[in-house]
């Protein structure tokens, strides 16, 4: 489907904590993933959207979202080129006017060849979906899924939460963009950030490990699967950067202190608790579009006693979070993922990379997502 | 000579019925292809163009045309860089001044050594040119060329035929070219087309077959191979179009009956009678330019009785048909084309396509390009 | 590192007169290139520079100029996306704070984690460097460098020399240019530049050797090993160019005799002397940057006997020669080389190729390339 570079085996021996981590470029099969914000498909409308490495098309019938794969098996054209509804529940294909059922993906009608053969036995995939705090989650797998609460970070569904967010495709890997964000010592790039300043956060220059208790890995029979980070209870902040001897950096401390609980869960997201305010969690998905490139979905949280708050935490989003701490804050994790993605595009840079002692954390989220993911996307699944 | 997959040997297998049409990316090889139109190249000028992979050079000397291959033997640099002629019939390379004849190819001059023992043993691939109907054709091969009249449609050459035509780049392999065009069902691309309501056609939204006779194949031992499709007496076309029995869409019921003779010829050349008008037909070649682009040749001719009439029909093609048949109408089958090219340039996509009734006659033309043609076009002839 | 065909056994066999030539495609490893001019790198200031395929950072600290390997050992980002210097003589990563100290390339601090194991452990490559007549050469290679009078012509490093000059990056394989520069008979390409006729120069058309003996190979125990082009010495000029008995072209026949003693170096320079006026020598720089472009350094050199002349020399060099000889002159060389990558991007190009008389002397200068250079660049040394 694509040109790429197979895994070579002796990098996969190398990288034999992780192998399923290296091999998957595409991501992991059979999780759900954020797609759209809800508000972003409206009723009758289709959008084509690639994920995975997967060509989707999704659309709104009667409020509830579809989505199918955007090829027909006919030709192989994108739906999407045209897409054409003549009857509310189906997809016709502009080129020869095949006709699917949207729940199924069974082929219902030819409209151009009414008796033809084919009809009741070509399918197109389809994929689960469901929707959940304004977004549009789909299921990238052919097994049953399982519960949303699986794939989500603890909190994020509960019933008080309000969720408010921004999607944006970053030209990265989609594993870049996860350990970025769960590297605790990248703060080093926002040293110089208007938010730090601005909002008074106690913002260290790095961490020096105390201990090699680091991490909690949550993986139990049920639930979503994760590391939390705990180089704060386990760690001397470094607020004096020296070289040689002599202070040349400090760090900032503010009365804020925030970010203390950080955690990266299966199939790519990551918590941050509380960020960019103390009233505030921030969940950010890093879902692959292909080898190259995924999108960086950035969601706030907060939990809201009475219905009246949410529209004050519309205005504060928009207003405040949206351009200060999403944008002017993120822009700096942007270019970090992606000045990353020329070396880690070589399957040898997963093991030819010197890691450091706090990245034993991002060891441990190899590790996990090599035990506990339930497929890996491959080009085989696409064609 | 590019990146490119090669054919699988059990998608070969599969398409054990066209082996050959699937190997031919780059078209076949010994056979008349149309290049530039006969205006397009004057008196000394030099023009390059790219057919079947191989990069040519034209000129045209004393009114007839000359073409060879555009690159030098000596430093492999490409003449329309800035071609060169000191003396009638003769083509010098800019860079050290290797002289060529145009009609043998033969060096017969270095003007920078004339002393050199390459003089008259070196020699650059010329190809056989003849022009007919206002249009250069060129016989990419090495064979003793068969007349032209075997690889044009039946009555092109006509005495009393006259053509006129546009030519333009398309983004997508030849064969999808010739596919499209002989598909009858791809009328339902053009169910919102200007042209049918303005013209007042007949265009139904597809055809139902009625038998397995829906197409004639030619293929005597002289003369043109195609095959005919014949779905117009054998089929019922569809007006009403209906999902779950629900009629959805109508088809177009005119006065004007047209394209009821539609045929498809190698090497790549479409016949349709009469179009887009009782008194006209439509020639189009699909021309490989590489693997994923084709020239595309359309060609409206008419047969006429006395000289004066060739007047009123150029009057008629540049302002009437140029703009509503030619472009207007088939802009539609231009990125229907295109759209195809994504799966197309697979090669697992000839055996993973799902045909219906009405391909029979695709699969047809498939058998007779891969049973007749001369030869098949590959890297190897191009370096 | 990137895409790339792999030498064909069977080619290297045909050429087995060069072979490492033919390997050569980055150029050759442990050998003196030039880089940036001298006033191209301030004080404190960083540019990357791509070089025989590797990525370099280079600084000047103190007047001294330091070039390292622009990649973190760390995640392999390259510092210059933001380079950061907290204390001289130190280069910190943006990233996470690795800081390395520059003349050593030892990792002597981490800012972020003071105390990690990996300090005095981990080394970034670093480059030898030498500035001399306001060009800064590096020497890309691990052993010991032998001094750079080594790799440059005859003539270049003498005391009285001055020299100017510029650069800029060319679409071909630095092969090509060397190649083009030492070819006696490309001067065909310059029969209507304004330089010969302006500055009354002689320009045959091209060269007919009378001898075998038209080269001079100079590959002594030490010093530069090059080769001298006597074609001047054992040749008739053409000035009167023929096509089957007819004269069609005249050489210019100037008062001015210039460019009598043409040379080619290792590892890839060529002199020209004197040029483009009998006051000057040409000394120009064919340096690889990746396969398929290489920098071209023009310089021209005069032999002053009082430093006032410098002044005069700098005047004239900034007021007629950079636009009359460099760049007027050279850009056809530029498009004539570029014209030449399409062919030699193919190995086979190298034995398909048709060479006739006058190229012996580029094949003597294969073939002293191949047994005289210090190592094969290889994609191996640079991940």
């Amino acid at each position: 489907m694509s040109e790429r570079t197979l895994v070579d085996p002796e990098i996969l021996e190398k990288c034999s904590l992780y192998p399923d981590y290296v091999e998957a470029k595409l991501g992991f099969r059979n999780h759900w993933y954020p797609s759209l914000f809800s508000h972003e498909l409206e009723e009758g409308e289709f959008k084509a959207h690639e994920i995975l490495g997967d060509r989707l098309l999704l659309t709104r019938v009667d409020g509830k979202v579809y989505a199918v794969r955007d090829r027909c098996p006919h030709r192989g054209v994108p739906f999407s080129r045209r897409p054409e509804c003549f009857k509310k529940g189906t997809l016709t294909c502009w080129y020869h006017a095949f006709t699917f059922k949207l729940s199924t993906g069974m082929l219902c009608d030819i409209i151009t060849n009414p008796k033809s053969n084919l009809i009741g036995k070509v399918q197109i995939p389809t994929y689960k979906v469901e929707e959940a705090k304004g977004i549009i989650f789909i299921f990238m797998g052919d097994i049953d899924p399982p519960d949303l609460a699986d794939d989500v970070p603890p909190g994020f569904l509960d019933e008080n939460m309000v969720i408010r967010g921004v999607r944006q495709e970053v030209g990265s890997n989609w594993r870049i963009g996860c350990e970025n964000g769960f590297d605790s010592t990248h703060v080093f790039i926002h040293k110089d950030s208007i938010l730090v300043e601005g909002n008074d956060i106690t913002l260290p220059l790095g961490f020096v490990p105390t201990s090699r208790d680091t991490f909690k890995v949550v993986d139990g029979p049920t639930g979503p699967k994760g590391v939390y980070d705990l180089l704060a209870e386990h760690c001397i902040p470094i607020f004096e950067g020296k070289i040689e001897g002599e202070t040349v950096l400090q760090g900032h401390m503010g009365s804020n202190r925030v970010a203390y609980d950080i955690s990266i869960w299966l199939p790519g997201v990551l918590r941050v608790d509380p960020w960019p305010d103390p009233s505030l969690t921030q969940f950010e998905w890093y879902v692959p579009i292909d080898e190259s490139r995924h999108f960086y979905i950035q969601t706030l949280g907060r939990s809201i006693n009475v219905p009246e708050d949410e529209a004050i935490f519309d205005e504060e989003f928009e207003n405040k979070w949206k351009d200060l701490a999403l944008a002017g804050f993120n822009d700096d994790d942007i270019w970090a993922r992606e000045a990353q993605q020329e070396f880690y595009k070589h399957d040898e840079a997963w093991y030819k990379e010197q890691l450091f002692e706090p990245d034993r954390n991002i060891s441990k989220w190899r590790q996990l997502a090599s035990r506990h993911h339930r497929g890996i996307q491959r080009y085989e699944n696409l064609f």
